[in-house]
């Protein structure tokens, strides 16, 4: 056994032997006495409304094999990339945390849960810590802080919940409060989860799908940008060898997704450029892509095409459109090769909106049937540009502080950056966007408290009445996203 | 009639009957009991002070004329881009609201009233909100909070005050407590309002014009720039057609602008860049771009090369150089071409200013005669170009957060982000820059709560005595404008 | 004599004739009286914390020598800045404060004491101000404010003062509780004054040096690149001709540097860019750099390179690489010529990290003997990129606020950008960066200050335990610094 705690740099060598773990029922509400009585007042009224859950990556084959959760770390620690690359910066190698390896290979999950526990102080002031907390309290009875000490106390705790039958996705949903859980899926899925779970009578929740064209619409994907369309074609029977019929192609596809409940896309290329070609230029650069491996610019050239393209189709068929630009994928080559994507080595980048968003808004940006929300890591661009822009397109609405932005403080920085310009109902809701299931209900509560915080604070300030802040919170947290996501 | 009530993604489709609209006295005060007290009575202290308006954009007209205002949509609504921009964002189309619209053509009154009421929630926690509350209490004595229900009551109370001299410009100008209010004027204008107010010896207010010379230095500005050049021959009789003449011909035309009371120029180009040409480069330059389309690059050189020759003006004649950047204009082709300009379409970008200000602070910056006041959307660079900038040249002011950040807490960011480094006497006092007459004092007393507020809070931090923030209240709201603006 | 008090732009004429200076026990805590007493009993657990100051200007010589400082002006005023800078700002010459100077042209220290204090103002709600205080009323005993009316008998008292053997360099090193301080030295550097110390047995304090290379990696550092590089040659005794000796060389020069104590590296390129070159190529780029001037798109690759190269060289021998980028320095080339570098001219500039960190984080992050602490002047990095970067890369640590953003409200930002995505363990504690010698304990008292006022505001959500952040507090001021920067 390789780790050592506390291998980061600095932090004491010493964990008390025991310290208690406990929710306080005011936590993050500010500290004014009247203040925190305003904004409790507030959270009473929104806390046990439905969950909203319009974007994330929970995949839909949980809720349809309904499998028991094979064990604690396999819950909480592997697919958490949140947790996972702090422990990585802690010193952690992936591989002990079950990070990019068989089944087989896997290490004792005990052994992942005592590497959490050891490096607990490692996400001190962390969401992450706020959201782990919250999950091992709330739905699993733990007393105690993790620590080197606790960490076998508390995994048998969490093995012994997970064999009961109410700790099973389906069971887990209901608890949650679920009132709609969107996947994320490719353009080139199946969905026969999501099929299988439609026609499965005993189910009676709510999971749809998200469609994700990325690897359909980006040169740069190597072998998959070419294998991905061959498989459009096998999917719709269109021929995907010539423009027209790619687009054709896609535009069944959404079709398809619409049926299995879509109402939403999504986009995560790494600018938010959405620059027309005319099609003659377009069909040429995608016969191109078909065939040779075209150039950067070119490749950049067809993404923001598509971006344009994707939103004209919005504007046919109603789906959504959901932007996440500005994250350098795979920073750390070396990490990306030994245990692929999605396991914490995406850095942010500055983003620029107002330029690279006025084609598809001078276009789209008043057609009433057309949404477009968009997402950021670059907070900079929530005053300047995203407000601004929310605040005088119809079609656009700002997404919630995303990814490292969706923690406490920069919930509030958000709120506060965007709010005295666009207003509140220019602003789409908060998406939790995770991997962790279990960590659905305390990024929401996390969230929904914080709302509440923001607007007690404007009726302390006597920029709101109370009858105003109720009503508000009302439909922050359930009737905007309800709308602006159309489910 | 088209419109909907509420048509915004997620608003709540229900109203109260009637909830009452109040004005708290210590309403943007900060909540704890001890520093709500302290701030209240730094705020007593300036509450009365004049006001000075140092930078706006009411129309001389208005006061030579002294007409009555039409009804309470053409004073309230129609010229408020604040206000008619989030309306349009909601989905109201702005022909409803009167905008770029004939007077024949113009929309019933009362129910472009009534569409503002029906979206009041529209612009909740927006200042457009505070402002318009503070007016409708303050000057108007309406008690009720717009709504669908009270539209036209109070479109009625409205309508009979503005029928009473009591509110006729002049008398408004009185009540305002306004000391001096600046207008911003073509390069190109006569002036002949503010000379008609000069010789009215009915009049004893102060309404001094601004030398905004945008269109007669910016070859992109189409026919204009040639129109606007022979109109500037006309008016100084000297021959703009070519660079020594032109020069001549402005600094003509400064001279008449300060023979009618300007102490000040604005500037507002796309970039802050300030690179001068050689005078023979400028000459052949200006040459070409009276007779033929010069290119993009050649029109910024152009642009950039004359913010430099505007500073070395100011050096001569003492007006204060003032630069608003960084605005990407008529973001919205259609918006623009259907309604003109600035009616809300303005987009903010990233603003840079280390290098852009370099040429003219290090020709310019120690000139005892000279005063550059910089204004930004962008507010990365306070904190990290503006306060060091201006913490080091004698000539540079820091100017007070503009358009999208004049709202309560981007007041307070904007303090935070400057004083630290470049201390108070750097920065150079509010400016209301509005189109929306009724709003100065509302927004001068919004900015005067903010300063006293953060005062409070270095005051309670213990950073600061109570008699130094006394003093500084003072100088912020009313010395420094005064000193920097030379008014 | 030429100044004026109060020449700044709408200062008040008046200053009161005598106030009281003092320093609360409470400043800087929030004002909430709870959330107060939490800050007040954290802030009492590290108040007498020994001061790990691993970065700073202050020079060896001052303590070899051990000279008494020969005037009030010459220790708090001419070489610190943070000060001359606002005050130039305010209209003083440089000259006037004795910048620049022979020490026979130099004014009288008495008069640019009393430029200080008739200006006093000027710096309300700086740092600075909030610095000098606290040594006036700490260090000196002063209990009146400063002002044109109190600066003679202040001057007087701080003379006396410095006539004591107190205040002679070592026994303040001593009394501020310093447990090791780092100076900053050239490469080309002989350390003689640390050798000096290292043999002096009366000597029991710790002064270490930090290899600085910049000027012997920056062709475009004109005569001064082939100079230093001729004496890297004479020092180390190894060709400095060819880019293998010039490795060879800085390898050997940064194992004297350890020798003598040092245990960091500091860089201040403007840019953070660490792209690699081939051997071949950077060997041909340096010869062609120590013989003609090479372009400044030639100097920036190497530049780049070399950071790369000095990483390398970190990893092998455990230096902690220190990263200052961002600063366009001598940005008044006017001060520069007069005045030379470092005298307040220096202006930041936006920030790039996510791509210019990458190649150096890719090939060394892991790398467990390599630790990497950046710093920036552009706070928009911090969550957008710092943050990810050091949660993500076990090499990398954030580097305390820097310059312009050590300050206490920009402390606190910082902390607020930081932690949620990066927790505490990854940054790298407080660093002074001081020339100001006297200010050390000042500005290390603050910086304790502000973090437990943030860890006290993370117990008043409930996001802490009071053991935990008591924990925290000793981590931050003590056990972090000493373990990241190794001392």
């Amino acid at each position: 056994m390789s780790y050592t705690p506390y291998r980061i740099a600095g932090a004491s060598a010493q964990q008390p032997q025991s310290q208690s773990l406990e929710l306080h029922p005011d936590r993050l509400f500010p500290a004014d006495p009247s203040v925190r009585a305003l904004c409790r007042s507030l959270y009473e009224g929104v806390r046990d409304l439905p969950i909203i859950s319009p974007h994330g990556h929970v995949p839909a084959e949980v809720f349809h094999t309904d499998a028991p959760f094979s064990d604690p770390a396999a819950l909480l620690v592997t697919p958490d990339h949140y947790l996972t690359r702090l422990l990585f910066a802690a010193g952690v190698d992936l591989t002990e945390l079950g990070v990019g390896v068989s089944t087989r290979a896997r290490p004792d999950p005990r052994q992942i849960w005592r590497i959490v526990c050891a490096n607990w102080n490692v996400i001190d002031g962390t969401a992450t810590q706020l959201w782990l907390a919250q999950e091992l309290v709330e739905l699993f009875g733990i007393a105690v802080a993790p620590s080197a000490h606790t960490a076998d106390a508390i995994y048998e705790q969490l093995e012994a919940a997970l064999a009961d039958p109410e700790f099973r996705p389906r069971a887990l949903y209901k608890q949650f409060g679920l009132e709609v859980l969107a996947t994320t899926d490719s353009a080139v899925s199946a969905l026969a989860h999501h099929h299988a779970l439609d026609r499965d009578p005993s189910w009676s929740g709510r999971i749809i799908p998200t469609f994700r064209p990325d690897s359909v619409a980006d040169p740069e994907n190597g072998t998959k940008f070419n294998s991905h369309l061959d498989r459009l074609s096998e999917l719709t029977g269109i021929d995907t060898g010539h423009y027209v019929g790619y687009l054709e192609a896609l535009r069944q596809r959404r079709a398809d997704f619409i049926a299995a409940g879509a109402t939403c896309t999504d986009h995560g290329f790494l600018t938010a450029d959405t620059t027309p070609l005319s099609d003659g230029d377009a069909a040429r650069l995608f016969a191109r892509a078909r065939t040779v491996r075209v150039s950067g610019a070119d490749a950049q050239r067809f993404r923001a095409h598509m971006l344009f393209e994707f939103a004209r189709m919005s504007c046919d068929d109603g789906l959504v459109m959901q932007l996440h630009p500005g994250v350098l994928r795979d920073h750390n080559r070396d990490v990306f090769e030994r245990y692929g994507t999605d396991v914490g080595g995406d850095i942010p980048t500055a983003g620029e909106f107002t330029r690279a968003l006025r084609p598809v808004l001078n276009a789209f940006g008043t057609v009433p049937n057309f949404t477009l929300v968009v997402f950021t890591v670059d907070e900079t661009s929530f005053s300047r540009e995203l407000a601004p822009l929310a605040g005088h397109y119809p079609a656009m609405k700002i997404g919630a502080p995303w990814w490292f932005l969706d923690a406490p403080h920069a919930i509030l920085r958000w709120r506060e950056a965007v709010t005295e310009t666009a207003g509140f109902y220019n602003t789409a809701g908060f998406v939790d966007d995770t991997r962790a299931f279990c960590s659905i209900p305390a990024r929401h509560d996390v969230a929904r408290r914080l709302d509440c915080r923001y607007l007690a604070g404007l009726v302390s300030e006597h920029r709101l009445s109370e009858e105003d802040a109720n009503r508000l919170a009302y439909d922050l947290i359930y009737r905007i996203p309800k709308t602006v996501f159309r489910v």
